[in-house]
């Protein structure tokens, strides 16, 4: 598979079951991972499942915008999105969220991740 | 320095640099540098260079929300940028700029680099 064809089937992969069935991404993080979810820093696929698994919405629904991708490394890809994000009732919010996907001895997981709302102060 | 402190220096010197001489940037890349603004891509310095001194605006300002950092690996930081920018007399839009900073022989550069505008079509 390409780059391109890794971060499209991942982004589809990833959005679909943060939607249908959260549980199911914890096989997308190693020991390793990091997640930024706006100001938390989890490390660690445990960690990071339970901040996952502790979000209140009932329902999520993801509006993919842009999908970018580049090589950092023989083994490593950045995929970045950005797109409209609606919880609930709630209205949408954009939002952008970074992935380092990285291959390893069990397939390609998340090494890095970085979500953010894009919501200004003033 | 830690991570943190690259993080903000990088971001204060390069969005400084951005807005009051473009051309200062180019010590900011090197070779092996990506660069994906909007649908472009450029690759090396020169490519990016050119990319950049073409871009039509006089004046442009960010106004920083949020930056977030994680390590990639021991040369490599991944730092994710959200906030508004203005160019000329245009109103704000809200933008998101990932970088992958890297230790190279020379210092650090920007070895991976993706812009984009937060825009929905619908």
């Amino acid at each position: 598979m390409t780059a391109q064809e890794i971060s499209k089937a991942f982004v589809q992969h990833y959005y679909t079951t943060m939607a249908s069935n959260r549980e199911g991404l914890m096989g997308l993080y190693g020991d390793e991972s990091v997640l930024t979810l706006e100001t938390s820093e989890c490390r660690g696929r445990n960690q990071i499942m339970e901040k996952i698994l502790a979000l209140t919405y009932q329902k999520i629904q993801h509006d993919i915008t842009s999908i970018d991708h580049q090589m950092i490394s023989s083994d490593s890809v950045l995929v970045v999105v950005t797109g409209r994000l609606k919880t609930d009732d709630d209205p949408p919010n954009s939002f952008t969220q970074t992935f380092v996907l990285r291959q390893g001895s069990g397939g390609i997981f998340i090494a890095n991740e970085v979500f953010r709302v894009i919501l200004h102060n003033n």
